[in-house]
């Protein structure tokens, strides 16, 4: 797997953490279940089959111990479960799943049985689990519903802080600016703080991205490397799910704050929230958990003190925020390969040698600073 | 089945649809699978069994001509699926259903899958379903997770004009008030339009229960009707789904403002929006239906024309949404019967005979108006 | 000044607190200038003056030390300036005001003013206060623009415990349900936490006045108590600013709920928040003061803790907001007096007789227990 | 005056319109008042004066004909009034003004007075105008309030199809990315409507200016070209308000996405919506101008049309708003000239020939294209 990074060449002003990853954020897991099977015609239930499921975890005891979360709306061509809940409590009391668009009940249900199992006595209990979905019908048989909550119950079992990146996951059949698209994941770290970000990039169109700020997409126009959607019959663009972690000990208000902001990390890669776009993003923060408690746990009535970071910290987290998720969507980019789906239908990779070039020749190449 | 003016009682000051319904709304039609089995302990995934689904068709061809649509939250501790995609589009798009917190994933998918199955080319096609839930784990098993695809695509087919109340449907194992809950419906004419609700009622205090503002929980404590959280070590109260239906030509916004009337329906029927209560309102408008399109239809890029409601005409809808709303209430608590659900747990219905007799105290019998 | 419970009836199940006002929350104090000159026909820029201001300081160090807060919009014909810094950063930062809907700006610039001569050094700092209204052109000469900045400072120096009600204030010319309307208070105190609400009331139609769930509106017509509107050439009904303040430990997120429940305390009195309506409404929380600076004075970069109030205790909070709100507007009824304004046009009290004669027949007279 | 384009430079994809301003917009009008007055150190009430009041005017019949509008915050330390207005209605129904912080009060009453002023009969009516701010402290007597109600009147008198840049109205006494800032506009042509922007533009820090990708904060560092701040007690960096017009015929949901993309148009000049922002944007839309009335004159309960723009166009319309956004905030920069206010702080100009240096050198100079 090639990363961003790994090409030489770099993106915004702030260090990333040691992973580049959002398991920099302490506690935080990833897994992921990849299905890819067949080739050929498409047999709507049998293939081909180009998709899968992520999951995070905020951290291990978080069905518990929930974590401070907010959420933004770019565009709600989508669906990212859970968020009224999340909303009203600006709390996140599950994991968080990704996967194709078709799929998100059968993997909101596996993560309600997965709460539930969790549990000696699941009576008087219910469980609102935050599960998003971009489309990836384009490459994969998504009426087909090959995903399965095996597959999910795989995912969390598989959760550690490797994450792997591009044709992965729900990642798997994503299509980015016209090139083939997929999972990323970056970190920033700004005033001793971690922000990291996981994007399940699937948005975009060809001409209008820009790579730190050099337009790439422009350079390599789809008479070079060709569109899977010429084949596709296409809406139009997807969409993009942004998860945003931080171990700063943000209240519910100033994630909602910081999950804004990926709205900006995707403007710079060159998105524009497309009416065919769902770009919902949640931000979760970490530097509470142990001292939230379940609904069900929750039984004392004393008031208990919680730690908040100063308003005035808040804005290196917003560019943390804003680098992590331009450098997410790179990484998706970079890492994934051309992939071939249903009825033959290619997604074809971004080119690293002609991204290098251009780069060089914009003044941004591997012997620059960002 | 017994409605609440059966009983010689009235609430309000507008007139009733014919049918006092939602589907008195021109189009709008309601479906339902109940799912009654099994007696004695819990045995999650054996039963006992006191669920079920309901689904809301607002109009015949909803798949393919979206209609107006918006909603709102008075309180979050629930799940209403698809809201992203009625803010963004002001549109719903699918059929809705209501169903147990547990089993919104399946009755999602099996949304999408009825989705797919209308269409002659499902590929490039995606739907993002509107799907909501109460708990019902008081009486039934609700982690054996007994609501399956086919109990969804029986309400779409079973869908017409009759609207069954009380232990119906989604609404089968609900409380309201400590009472016995259940799925009501009622409607209301001002101005020559009808603003149609309907709500799976499960949220309350026995001692906040109003009726035609006449404090009946108070006069019927639990000392004589016992409560079924006596058994059930309750969290607290539960939850209300409110679907508001209209024929006046709304645009989106206008729809959002309706929605949030449900919350003064709730309110003059005693409650609140507890902390541990999912209260989401949908509200549409088939004013315009047939002129707008889905994604995959609507490639014309004309502008067309939509109608639309003068806002000096909002203030008599709201007044009737909030009316229908109230009556719904007080419709699924009449017509719900007494159920006794898992580990013997019983709710007990609202007893129509002290009800009356109260609300003749309180000057608001059967002789009076309202 | 007759207040509702001068009169021997009861609304709600909580006790209020001492004084049965938003200043039973400690530090809260209320101040109001009251302006009220001249009669006969309009005469622009010279009256008749029915109007003034009302502010509501949250403590005495709020420029210094703001507090957490939320705020709600029912129906937002109206304004309320500073919503998006609260909404933002979750804080309070200013005392609040109340004026009629065309003395806003001076109002507000008139609390900037006041914040910047509190400061020694008022370089490099900004004001973003929190002013509503409500319309009260039926009376008042309101385009002449009678409000000053020296009544602000006035009604500021004159902030204390004691809260005047009816016609005084901002709610000087106000009418509520087709009766004299004005400012109003109450409170109520839950598990030890005290819950306080102001308004300014000028809302709703005189038939859906509901007094304690008794329709008093309905049995008080207008052919009774005429209306003032019959005279001045409705637009239809205003509108209604609600305060809610609270000595629980409310994180922001939870005083945005808190805001919320205004609405069922209007609901519960025969509101509907019409098309015509600025309901708006802010709940603020003092159990942090002390541990928030303003953007100016907090220069540390180190994370401090603030107390949370446990979810599960907001329940009762928000019942107490319902109450202290439908008490507060029964109170701004029963205070006002008969007023008569521009061009002879009189808005005409809630007769206390008939309304105790009315709550009796439907049995909630003095003699009942709420 | 200079703008972007004069210096050879481009940005975007999309063709501006005839003027490259918002009033490309058929209908509206955009009018200044610049207030530049003494010199030296700060005298509250004295001075220097570096301020001002733009006004933008829909279209001339604004106030009797209200148009479509929506609105969005990216960041809210900062003041839009009119809001809970434009939301609940999806109206605007005066023109906009945009001032600095301390002087909102003066011009919002000011444009409620020219409202009145505007009828014949203005009794049974209110006005709830929109009026928006930046901080311009650092060079300006803000707390002087040297804006008065006759500015307002002077600059609606003057409103045209011209529009200044630079150090002119609302925006005379602006910082933007440590350069003088100040007022900007620019337009683009998408599928024969016309997008347009006008910023006052008082954000951002020096480092992440970003011009068509290219990091020209970086390559002018502040050892090179001073920093206002330095001199000023710098609280950290301002805001930005962002007025959207098209002609397009938008409903009021939509609307509100077009103003959403405001923010990514921001971002690719390299803002990030920081804590001390007051980011708010409002969009309007033409395109139903006189299909609307205001309340007062809108009696008739009949249903009318309006004008929808099909979804699947929107897309091209939020790429406009981007690319206009990010072309108004260079035009701003391009025309504001160095300025000294207070206390002898000055604010620097981006130098033009290093811009175009620096853009040529990383490949977007002159002789490129877009």
């Amino acid at each position: 797997m090639t990363r961003y990074r790994d090409l030489g060449l770099s993106v915004g002003q702030l260090p990333p953490g040691p992973r580049n990853a959002i398991t920099d954020v302490a506690g935080v897991t990833v897994g992921m279940t990849t299905l890819v099977d067949g080739d050929g015609p498409l047999r709507v239930g049998e293939g081909p089959i180009r998709t899968g499921v992520t999951v995070i975890v905020p951290h291990s005891r978080i069905r518990d111990e929930p974590v401070f979360a907010g959420c933004h709306r770019l565009n709600g061509n989508g669906e990212l479960t859970g968020l009224e809940w999340v909303r009203e409590s600006g709390q996140l009391t599950t994991p968080v799943a990704i996967t194709n668009t078709h799929s998100v009940g059968v993997v909101r249900d596996a993560l309600v049985a997965a709460d539930v199992r969790h549990r000696d006595d699941a009576t008087a209990f219910w469980s609102l689990p935050v599960v998003g979905e971009t489309y990836d019908g384009a490459l994969n048989d998504i009426n087909g519903m090959h995903v399965r909550a095996e597959h999910v119950f795989a995912a969390l079992d598989a959760a550690g802080p490797e994450v792997p990146e591009g044709n992965v996951g729900g990642g798997t059949g994503m299509i980015c600016h016209d090139f083939k698209g997929g999972t990323g994941t970056s970190s920033r770290v700004a005033n001793g703080w971690t922000v990291g970000a996981l994007v399940q990039a699937n948005y975009g169109r060809r001409e209008r991205l820009t790579v730190a700020g050099v337009p790439v997409g422009e350079e390599i126009p789809t008479t070079e490397v060709s569109s899977a959607w010429d084949d596709a019959e296409a809406l139009g663009t997807g969409s993009i799910i942004v998860i945003l972690a931080t171990d700063a000990p943000l209240l519910p208000h100033q994630c909602e704050r910081l999950a804004q902001r990926a709205t900006l990390g995707i403007a710079r890669a060159g998105g524009a929230g497309e009416h065919s776009s769902g770009d919902l993003f949640l931000a979760f923060a970490t530097g509470n958990a142990g001292k939230l408690r379940t609904y069900k746990a929750h039984r004392d009535p004393a008031p208990f003190d919680v730690t908040m970071l100063p308003d005035n910290e808040m804005s290196d987290l917003f560019w943390a925020a804003i680098e992590a998720v331009e450098e997410s969507i790179l990484n998706a980019l970079v890492a994934a390969e051309t992939l071939t789906g249903r009825d033959g239908i290619t997604a074809r990779a971004l080119p690293h040698d002609r991204l290098v070039e251009i780069m060089t020749r914009y003044g941004r190449g591997p012997a620059t600073a960002a």
